[in-house]
């Protein structure tokens, strides 16, 4: 039996996760649930699993929980949530979907206590690869992928080294946007880039899709995990989401992992690993698939994917630039208040005003978080003010 | 430094392999070589490589090498020369490339001999798969698959139990005459049947692709490579041949093996096996792949997989037979004294005369291939005589 905590349990990831436990009652087990601000949705969770540990993002909504059903004695909110459920002593596995930036603490905390993680939230490996990887190595703690991408990499590598890897193949829908050109793309609305052709996730990375921000992404959390320069990792659009990424050995032999486009499965993948277990969804039905694609991502048209190897080939504070930026740029664009286009010219722009400086520790990490996030929201205002 | 053993050098594969052995000075070194009767090829062999052992066919071949080239001290012709071959102490791995059924004495000695053995040839497995693979395990030997199915789902195991896994998913071209009917493929010739799509490979093996018992006889081998029942070894035509084959796990992931189609990259995994070595080849290149799709097989305009998969179900004799009178079958339509549609008929033919009986020992599996060999000649001529 192994004893799952989830950070974000209400999300399109934890939702997954949770139908992945309802799949083997008699192999995973709910122990702790943290949550943002879904109360009605929580206490239906909170219900249903008896978790013996709960957190919401506030006091506020711990009581609206409080009002709907019967809390644990173990509970508490903000930051100190979602630490105390990652390192609930009766975890063993930690499934870190929360998006954004405030689980990195709770994440180095749990791999602390030893608890294996199951990562699905970008933003930790991408402000914090090098911390969170070296403190996983110092505490012989296993960090598994649950983005599809990675978790195919993992899948596709089985213990192989990296030194037999020529490179990674990360593979990319290409969005809804796929085939525009840039002039195209300037007066495009959030309603159209939330309309993702294959998978169905969550407002901002739906639109990182559709910018290849998230490719981005992929590509230095890919750096983290396998510990392979920029210049190993590649991106091919492949539109079918059928491969789900590929790595590239050195004798020229290419290995790819494909599967349906459903969470559930690299959700499983990671709570049953080594194991497999019985298949959560269908088997891909090869005769019905119809063709699979592969091309060249449009460097020129989506300028983020390119800012993101900028970023990663410049040392580690750059890319906690760019993903705060992003961060902004998106909300930014999502509540009407910046184009498409802008979006990386936002990132880029506040990329050119950082200095480097160090990224050696959680503070460092969260000062150059904060500067970036204030100089890009100043930078929108001043967009708008024109 | 692993020393080399090829059976059938101067084939389509015993020649790739020397172009590995080629790039790869530094780790291989050829030590004994034995071909059929393709003198002054072998003759060019032998001068290059200064083998310690060689074989031909007939007393008349050495003959005739020994006026071409100096000859080792160690020379035998017949099987007696492939056994001497395969089990000369110097050698660490034996690639054995010869087709057809002779070699499969010298297999099972080289086994004896611990031995690693690089399997290319496919009536080894298909005649005596039980028997083979039980003198593997008692000696402690691997037996590595070349076919490049074989071989790409090794890759794609990688060490994972056959338990994890739902089925082997062998990948088909198809063969030239894909998309045709029985009733328009009664008339075609030799010349049509021996134009391959994608692989340049040896009559025999083109012809037997062309009527998609290639792929019949694969899966018989898969079965005895990878321990699982036919039930669990599905085959799915994939005209680009870039996907070489998969393996689907029971949680519902495909692990697919990707490459071009050339033997050397099947030969040199066989080779540096646990280790990969840099590509004898290209890469492949994703954004000039084209598309690539998947279809089910016309099992009723191509009977012989079928057939396969009866043989394989049924017990350890009967793939003997089908293999016998497929290739009796074969040679007579490369003849012209049969159709190409009475190739399975005769097969079936041949299968239903055979009366299951034992096969556990050499003699008993070269006494059912006599049999049937010449049960399937006699039907022939009876066809010619009509």
């Amino acid at each position: 039996m192994k004893r799952i905590a989830i950070l974000g349990s209400t999300g399109s990831i934890g939702t997954s996760a949770l139908a992945v436990v309802d799949t083997h009652p008699d192999r995973l087990q709910v122990v702790a649930l943290a949550a943002g601000n879904n109360v009605p949705v929580f206490a239906s969770q909170v219900r249903k699993y008896a978790p013996r540990a709960v957190a919401l993002a506030s006091e506020q909504g711990l009581q609206a929980l409080r009002r709907l059903t019967e809390v644990p004695a173990a509970f508490a909110c903000g930051a100190e949530g979602l630490v105390a459920v990652a390192t609930h002593p009766d975890v063993d596995v930690l499934l870190c979907a929360s998006s954004g930036t405030a689980a990195l603490e709770a994440v180095l905390a749990a791999i602390a206590c030893g608890k294996t993680i199951a990562l699905a939230n970008k933003e930790v490996l991408v402000m914090a690869g090098g911390l969170v990887m070296e403190a996983a190595r110092r505490h012989g703690v296993a960090i598994l992928p649950v983005d599809s991408e990675h978790n195919a990499i993992h899948q596709c590598l089985h213990g192989r080294t990296s030194g037999e890897v020529r490179r990674l193949i990360l593979t990319a829908s290409g969005g809804p946007f796929r085939g525009r050109t840039r002039e195209s793309l300037a007066h495009v609305t959030a309603a159209d880039a939330l309309r993702h052709p294959t998978w169905q996730m969550g407002q901002k990375i739906t639109i990182d899709s559709a910018t290849l921000m998230n490719k981005g992404l992929e590509v230095i959390e890919a750096h983290w995990l396998f510990g392979l320069p920029a210049s190993r990792i590649d991106v091919v659009v492949h539109p079918q989401s059928v491969v789900h990424s590929m790595v590239e050995f050195m004798d020229g032999s290419v290995i790819a992992q494909m599967g349906l486009t459903d969470m559930r499965l690299p959700i499983q993948y990671a709570f049953s690993y080594p194991e497999r277990w019985d298949a959560p969804v269908p088997f891909l039905d090869f005769a019905r698939m119809g063709t699979l694609t592969f091309e060249e991502p449009a460097w020129d048209d989506f300028r983020c994917l390119d800012l993101a190897y900028n970023a990663l080939e410049a040392d580690r504070s750059l890319p906690i630039v760019l993903n705060a930026a992003n961060e902004i740029a998106v909300a930014s664009f999502l509540q009407g208040a910046l184009g498409f286009t802008a979006i990386p010219e936002l990132i880029a722009r506040t990329m050119d005003a950082h200095r480097a400086g160090p990224a050696e520790t959680l503070d460092e990490v969260r000062r150059i978080d904060r500067w970036a996030r204030a100089y890009a929201a100043d930078a929108v205002r001043e967009l708008q003010s024109r």
